[in-house]
C-alpha cells in the first residue's frame, strides 16, 4: 500500500446544508449523483449521504456519535488566520468546540464541528511549514 | 479558508498496535510525544490517543462507535492492486467489511477497518486518474 490517501468522505444527513457550509467557507465543489467532490491538494474531500456511506462500507450506522474518532486539520500561516477561519466557520454555521488559544506544542489553534458534527482543527504550528500551495511537509523530528 | 486539508488524525486506543498496523502495510512514520506522523502526499496522517484527541478537540468521547461517519480511501491503478492491498491489510490485522467487487460507479473496490475501527476503501476507479506520485486530480464532471 503506497503511503498516501486519495479521498476523505464525510457522511452527511442534509446535503444542501453540508454543501452550503463548505461553499460559505470559500470552497468550490462539483456535484454528481448526489455526491459533492472538492479538490483538496492532491486528495479530494467528498460529501455523501451518511446512510449510503455506511452501507457502501459494509458497516452498521448507529447514528451520529458525539465523537467519531477522526479530526481533520486545516493548517494556516498565522494566529490571525486561525481567528479569521474560525469566525468564517461560525458565520457559515459551525459550532466552535474549542475557542482559539495557545496549544501545548507551542502553536495556536481552535476546533469547530461542521453541521454534521465532523471536527476540524484550524492550527498555526510554527514547527510545520506550509509550501506555497499549502502542502504540509513533515520536518525530521 | 483555502481549499485543502493538512492533517487527518485517527484516534487510537493502543498506539503500538495502531503503528504496527500501518507499518505492516508498508508505511513509515516518525514518532514524537506519543504521536505518530506519516507523510501522505501533501497531507499528513497522524495517530494519536483517542482520549487526548477528543479532549483536545473540545468534545466528549462516548466510546468507539460502529460508524464514525468518515471513510478514508486509497485509490489504486488496477483491480489486482485492490485485491493485493486488501490481502496485505488482512495480514496486518484489518477486518474486511466489504470484500473486493465491482462498484455501482463502474469501478472495483473493497473496504476494511483498521484495528481501531477506522474505515478505508481501497478502490480502482477508471474515472479518476492518479498522477505518477499518486495524487488524485478530479476530472470535470
Amino acid at each position: 500500500m503506497e503511503q498516501r490517501l486519495s479521498l476523505i468522505t464525510l457522511g452527511v444527513t442534509d446535503m444542501p446544508r453540508a454543501r452550503s457550509f463548505y461553499e460559505a467557507m470559500g470552497w468550490r465543489g462539483q456535484e454528481t449523483e448526489e455526491t459533492v467532490f472538492f479538490q483538496a491538494g492532491g486528495a479530494v474531500l467528498v460529501l455523501w449521504g451518511r446512510e449510503k456511506l455506511a452501507a457502501d462500507s459494509g458497516v452498521v450506522d448507529a447514528g451520529p456519535p458525539a465523537f467519531g474518532g477522526i479530526v481533520l486539520a486545516h493548517n494556516v500561516r498565522s494566529e490571525e488566520e486561525v481567528r479569521q477561519v474560525v469566525l468564517a466557520a461560525e458565520g457559515a454555521g459551525a459550532t466552535v468546540t474549542r475557542p482559539p488559544g495557545e496549544t501545548f506544542y507551542g502553536g495556536y489553534a481552535a476546533c469547530f464541528a461542521d453541521p454534521d458534527g465532523h471536527l476540524w482543527e484550524v492550527a498555526y504550528n510554527p514547527g510545520f511549514t506550509l509550501d506555497e500551495d499549502g502542502s504540509i511537509i513533515l520536518p525530521d523530528f
